[in-house]
Parts: C-alpha cells; sequence; structure tokens
C-alpha cells in the first residue's frame, strides 16, 4: 500500500528518525522523504512517500500508533494519504474556456488523477463544452442580491458531492467566507497577473499602462484577503511595445492554463503545505 | 557615415515613404529601419541606421534639410546620432559592489561603448574598485541636512565633464528633481525587484514576506515618482521555499547586473524611446 | 481592405521608399511594415501591413502594377495576402492528444482564425475527440507495405480540400517528399526536444539520459531532412535528478502543445520567412 | 562545529533511520537532509547537515564510527565536509575575461567562499586582470609539441598548491587524461551551448547557422569524451533572425558567465553528486 504522510510542527531535534523508526518498525519502506524547516518560525515541514507491503499492515492500526508515539509526543499536525479513492474536484467557471477545456482535456487523458463530479457556472456560456466532455453542468446565476443564496447551493453541492477542493478556473466572482471556511486551503485560484502585482480587476490592463516587460500568472489558494492567499505556482512570459492589450490577453492565456494546472497537480499530489499564508512546495 | 534617426509624431499617412525618401535623396542608404505605432494615442515612433558614404555629405545641411521639408511638415521630434563621440557615461553607487564590477569590466573589455568619466558614491567602500579600474572616484556624502549641497556638488562633476546619462549601480539614495530635470530620461536605475511588485525599500523581504515563487528586477528611467519610471528592461528568477532572504539577495545580484547592463546597452544603441511613461525598445 | 505584403529580393537601396511610396500611390496606409537584411547572404525581407479604404481600389490591378513597378525591377519574390478567407488547415495526428486538444479548443473558441476541413490518423485512438469538436476524421492507417498508397490517400484528401498548410500535431510517421514537395515551408511540425539535441526518435529517454538540467520542444517547417527544417518556434523547461523520463514526458507534453501553437499562429498571421532553411520570424 | 555527510550506496529499507540515528546518538542536529533515489540503477543519494555543538565531540571518532556502523553495513562510498578551511580552486583561462571578471569580483566580494591561490593561462592577454585583483598568473604556453610538458607544469602548480578543484573559465584548450584522472569530477567547465547541442568548436557558428531561437551554456564536470561529463547547470537565452553571430556571442557572454558561478557555487556547497555520468544537485 502506498501512502503520503504530510507532518508539520515546531522544529526538534531526532524527529526524522522517529518517524522513519516507526515506518520501519511497521515493515515500510520510505520511498521519498523531503523536509524543510523554515527558519523564521522554526516549523518543521516533512513530507514522505512510503510503501507498506506485508499483508498484515493495517492503516487504522498505525494511524493509532502515530498518533500516539509522534504526534502525541511532538505535538505534531499530520495526516495521511492514499492514492485511492481519487480526490473530488469541483470546477467554478464564468465565461472564460481556455482553463477549463486545458483541466477537462488533461482529465479526459487520464494525466488528471481527480473525479469531477461537477461543474458551476454564473453565466451559461460554457454548458456546450462541459457537455462535450460529459460533466454535469450547474448554471447558477450571481446577482448583488441572489449571492447569499447561491452560494448556499453551491454549497449544498459541494456537500452532497463530498467535494475535496475546488478550482476556480477563471471564475470571475469573489468567493465569500462562508464557502472558503468549509475549504481552508483547498480552493485553488488562478489570477492573471504576477501578484502581489497587479491584484483585483483588470490586471492585464494595468500591466499594459504601466509598461512592463514581462506579464505572469499565479495561482493560489483562497482566502478572504482578495489575491492575497498563499502562492502555489507563478510564471511569466516577455512583452514588449508591439503587443497591444489583446496581445497580453492571449499570451496571458496560455500562461493561465498553464500554471492553473501545475497548481492543481501538486495539489492532488499532495505536495503542498501551508503555513504562514505561504506555502511548501515539495518536489 | 553611419547615423541613426530616432522620430516621433502623430501617425501620419506617408511617414516612412518621406523620410526613407530624403535619406534617399542624400544618397544614403537604410540599414535598419523599424517602426512602432502607438494605437491609444495614435503617436508614431521610428529609428533608422543610415550609411552615407558620399564625399561630399554633410551632416549640418542633412539636419536643417531634414527640419524643413520633415520634421516642419509632420510635426516631428527627431534627432540624429553618431557613434562617435561616445556617450559619457556618469556612474553613482552606495555600498553594493556587483553592477559596479559588472559594468566596469564590460567596459574594460570595450563591450560596453561609453567613456565613463568618474564614479560618484555617497559610501566610500568601493573606492578601491574604482582605483582598481582606474576611474576618478568622487566621495560626496548624502545626509538629510547634507543633500542639496550634495547635489549641487554631483550637478558640478556631471556638467564639468559635459556627462550624457547617468547609471545608478544600486546608488541607495533618492534622486530629487534638481538632478532628474536636467537629465530627462537619462538617468537609468536598477531597482531589485519585478516592477510594479515591491517598489520602495527591501523588495527581497517584501518578496520573502510574500511567499512569491519568482523574483525579478527592473531596470527604468528616473522619475519624480519612486521606482514609477519607464521600464526599459525586466528578467526574472525562480526561486521556492528552500530559498532564505539571503539566497533570494544573492540570486537577485545575478539578476540585477544582468537587467541593468542591458538597459545601459540598449541606451548606449539609442534603441530607447519614451512616451506616456512607457517605452518603445527597438529591436 | 487589410492587406499582409511578404517581399524577399537581393538587398538594394531604396527598396523600402520605392514600396511604400506605390502603396502610397495607390492611397493605402501602412499600418505596419517589418524589415530584414541578412548580412551573410544580403537577401532582403519585408513584411508590410496595409489599408486600402478606397471603393475603387482593386487588388487586381494594384497586383498588376506591383509585379510591374516593383517585383520586376528589384528581381522581387513577394505575395500578397488578405484574411478572408481563412486559410484552411489539415491536422495529422497519432495517438498523443495533447496537442489535438489544444489546438481544437483554440479553434473553438476562436483564437485560430482557420477552417480545419478534417483531421487524419494513422491510428483510431483519436476519432472520439475528433467526433467531441465535430471535425471529419480519416482513419488511413499506415504501414511499411501501404505507406505509398497510404500517402496517396492522404494527397487526394488534401487536394480535395484544397488545403493551404498541415500541421503534424504529434503525428508519429515521417512524412514522405511526395507531400513535401505539394506543400513546401507550409507542414509544420512539433519535436518533442531542443533541436538541434536529441532529434529523432525518443528524445525524452536520450534528455534523461544525458542528464540534461533544461528540456525543450522545437515547431519547425517540415523538409526531406528528419528534425533539420527551418525552426519556428522553440521553448524550454526546467528538469532536474528528481525528475522520471514520466515526467519529462508530463512536463514535455505542456512545452510542446503551447510551442507548437505559437507557430501555428506565426503561420496564420504570415508572420513566417524561410530562407536558407532558417526563418525570418517578424514580431 | 556543522557538517556535511555525502552518501551514496545501493537503495536499500532503513538507511535513512540508520543514519540519522547515529547522527542523533552522537548528539547531533539533523540541519537539513535531501535524499534522492535514481529508480533505473537503485542507487541511494543523500545529504545531510548536520551541527554538532557537544565540547566533547570528535570528527575522528565520528568517523570511525560511521564507517563501522553504517559504511560496511550498508557498503556505502561517503564522505564528509567542514566548512574550515575553504577549498582552494584553480583558475584556466585563455583569452575571453568575461567569466574570469565575474568569478574574481564574487570572490572580492566574498560571495565565493574559495581560495584561489593561482591562475594558469595558455596566454598572455589577461594578466592585467589577475594583476588587477592580486592574484597569481602563470603563463604556462601550449602547443602541440608542449602539450605534454606543459601539463607537467600544471600538475606541479596543482599539486604544490593542493588544489582541491579546477574551474575551466573558457580556457580554450582540451585538458588531456593526464590531469583528469588525478582531479574525477572535481575539473568544471563551462561550455557556450546547451549540450548535447553544439558540441566542440563554435557553437554560437553553429547555433546561427541552424537558425535556432534559444541559445544556451552548460556548465560540466570534465570526463575524457569532449563536452560529454555530468550537467551540473545550464540555462538559456531567446534570439531571433534579427541577432548576427556576434549578438550570439555577446548575449551568450552574459549566460555563460552566470551558468559558470552557480555550478562554482553548488560545487564548493557540496550540493553536487556524480553518478552515471549525471548529476544530483541538491537544493
Amino acid at each position: 500500500m502506498k501512502t503520503t504522510i504530510l507532518i508539520h510542527c515546531n522544529d526538534q531535534s531526532g524527529i526524522i528518525n522517529a518517524v522513519t523508526g516507526y515506518i520501519h518498525k511497521n515493515r515500510g519502506n520510505v520511498v521519498y522523504l523531503d523536509q524543510h524547516v523554515d527558519k523564521e518560525t522554526d516549523v518543521f515541514f516533512m513530507r514522505i512517500e512510503s510503501d507498506f507491503e506485508n499483508e498484515e499492515f493495517s492503516i487504522e492500526s498505525f494511524k493509532k500508533g502515530f498518533q500516539k508515539e509522534l504526534a502525541d509526543r511532538y505535538n505534531m499536525v499530520w495526516s495521511i494519504h492514499q492514492a485511492v479513492p481519487k480526490p473530488k474536484m469541483a470546477l467554478f467557471v464564468s465565461k472564460y474556456n481556455h482553463c477549463l477545456y486545458d483541466l477537462l482535456s488533461r482529465f479526459n487523458s487520464g494525466e488528471l488523477e481527480v473525479d469531477i463530479p461537477f461543474i458551476i457556472s454564473n453565466h451559461i456560456d460554457l454548458q456546450p463544452i462541459a457537455q462535450q466532455f460529459g460533466i454535469p453542468f450547474h448554471h447558477i446565476p450571481v446577482t448583488k442580491q441572489s449571492k447569499a443564496e447561491a452560494e448556499d447551493a453551491q454549497l449544498e453541492l459541494l456537500r452532497e458531492h463530498q467535494i475535496d477542493f475546488i478550482v476556480l478556473a477563471r471564475y470571475m466572482q469573489i468567493v465569500s467566507p462562508k464557502i472558503i471556511d468549509n475549504f481552508p486551503n483547498k480552493i485553488i485560484n488562478i489570477h492573471h497577473s504576477f501578484l502581489p502585482a497587479f491584484a483585483g480587476a483588470k490586471p492585464y490592463h494595468a500591466a499594459y499602462k504601466r509598461g512592463v516587460k514581462i506579464i505572469g500568472a499565479t495561482s493560489h489558494y483562497v482566502t478572504e484577503e482578495l489575491d492575497a492567499g498563499p502562492i502555489i505556482e507563478q510564471d511569466v512570459t516577455t512583452v514588449s511595445h508591439t503587443h497591444s492589450i489583446k496581445d497580453f490577453i492571449a499570451k496571458g492565456r496560455d500562461l493561465e492554463k498553464i500554471v492553473l494546472a501545475r497548481a492543481v497537480k501538486l495539489h492532488v499530489q499532495r505536495k503542498t503545505m501551508v503555513y504562514n499564508n505561504k506555502t511548501v512546495i515539495f518536489s
């Protein structure tokens, strides 16, 4: 059985030895170990992939022992994950289709190891793409008046399908705390700028006006403060005076879809840990 | 005789034809022509390299004719430049040596076709490097009280040596309007961030705190608003959670020196034009 | 009427002036002009976008005059293009779907201004994607024995639909001279390496074995020599010892689809010119 | 006392636990641990930074115990390193000065934590730079006839100064096995192409001829096969049809110096391990 364990706690001497010893004692084999210490806050992070090939291995007793022998002693926040069942991912979209196409193509190819129970949109425009890929599409319009109600409907769908995480694939609405609080560090957004430059609306217009020579895209976990959550992935591309705003947008589309897909894959592979509004991204 | 002509004016039909016709009439050969129209403001920009190989060619009469036949008619702002004499560049530094070393190494190698009559610094630390490369070094300390006086001393040096443009190679002082007004779009600064993100002091610390995955450097012309002048050149490099602020600074040094050197070369080759607080960078 | 004119000829004094003069005389307005001289071979290249807004403008008489007044005189190879009708693009694929998905998504979004009369494949695997996007799919198997026959079938389809250019979107067969000769500099291939490194089969395996720290993708026009045609576009991404061949392939997929799409767009916009087995790529 | 331990051996269960346990037993604290398993060859690599702050700690008895309790048992190849004394680096140069200037500037700034007992060159041209930085310069001309003799002279200098590693900073001579065998994986070269493309002489000319859109630089350990040793670091920059060979060379210089400096720093920080003609580069 393949497992991934994520741990963070105050940095203390002997943790790696203790954890690998416990895995060893349970006849597990450490396949990959990556570790990081945040020197500012003295917090220790670790990600371990292990194989447990013995027949008697019980994940439940492993967990109980881990809690008792390690987590209690070192005061760890920890979790253990298995590859199956696949995490359930909800897609929120509006009118732009490039990120949606890209994620669904990867999903169809088997590159993205998730289930996608549904797509939610505040507009009807992308329904044909959902149909094209055979994914249920829920049109939930959002207006100032209907926002609270719309979010209740969203939450109900999220709960009903036991969604694990949400991807905002150019969803052009601000997600309210009601939803964020239910999915802490589990909502992934793509912002079409090199954050923290050009947070907020119309970043390509702002970048054009400022005359930058490079534009970017940023994927981050959603927190209450707009475009200020922990950054998962960023990438950039060059622009010049010859490019119009329309060119910025076209070049940006390619950035956005690649950066968002990378962030989603990192999340699915349990390679992200969040602390202090920053991410540790394991390799 | 090799010349470079820079032109900007309102966009009008027939300009390229008129200018190339005038060059042709003067028995010149267009070696390279690059042109750009800013669609927002309908401003036309052009850079032309031409050779005039006939013996009777007179730059003075060429200029007179250009003004009369073209510039007056199309309401052009224009200038003509020759490779000789080399432009005179003043270097302003403080305590960081990487940009200074890099520029002086390029100067010594003949890569940078300028004269460097002197280096000004508000600290004494880098004097040995100036001596190492045989460039006069003027130590002009700057305090709140002495700032006005210091800038008078700087201006005097700049005038005395007929300086064409200034490079702030990590000069850690804000340059006041008194100097900027005398060198409009002729003071090149290197800022150690991907502007407009992290303008102002300590950008690497701010980038670290924000948890970005990419850091940058920006070279720009200095205007009165801090770190807000026309951007000439930008570049970036990736960082991760494994990098400390010290690592950001070390990685940034390499960006800064390369980006500043590129900007200086573009300026020296007359490949930059400024309009609306943005640059046109010809190739 | 918007037109794009492409010209190449031996470099001679006065060409730009002559061509812009002719456009001017026909009451056209030069919207964009880009020019290049290959110094090694003394060949002049030019791309001009012009608007002809007068009602009496006749493309036929413009062409006749251009040939007589300019092309004959300067010995030019030249062509003039209009935005309508859209060029007809044939897609050749095999089993990999990422480039196909990406191109069809862009086509569906209106980003790619072409017609796609059909997809040809030597395998049946990607037929569902063709159906999903409503594009006719022709399964033409290729074996050693059937290759000549298969190519006849391909040629017939290409002719019947008056195809303008072909995109090999990870088509895993070598295209023979019979087809290449009919589409000179009109077949665009994507090779999954940073050419000329790792030409031929299994480039990711070769890159892994060599221990490179960067992998790339290259889009080029197909010529008789395998993977040696004029390069249109290249891009790269970093890899490390932590990446397996499978990781190389996954990272490479994102490169391949972006690089191929960029090359196709450059071709469609008439921004590529080929000379001496190299490309001039206008901005 | 700060130490860095490098280990490689066949992959076996329990190694991390055993090594961290041994460090722990010696009252050491693991500051950073990075590990990698080459799945093809089943070889395990580990780099551990540890602090031993107790006064009684003896590096000699630690080594003895490590060999007996761990290395013999797991059949490890291993080494332990301390920060002091700094490694001794010899510089070999010819006529190009950019890498030399860059490395000496970093050395002077304290960025490069090495000693540089001398510079060897087969030409006299760069002697003034050595003098400028106060480093002894040995002019050892190399001709076909004198090559064996010249290498004896080089070896004598290398031995006399107990040189730890050699940096070929654009040294334009092939280093013979006599020297390579004495410095296995301890000679760092910078090649001015994106290897394996354009190995051998005049890579920029070859890149220009091929019409590539990206050029690169590669730093690698020198082995007997020319330009085929384990790659430490690579980087690239974009070029276009507008760039001449001279432009390629100028852009390449900036790549070369940055890539070489990064490789040297990785080597000095013991972050490189070599196996199977490839490198593991720890972060």
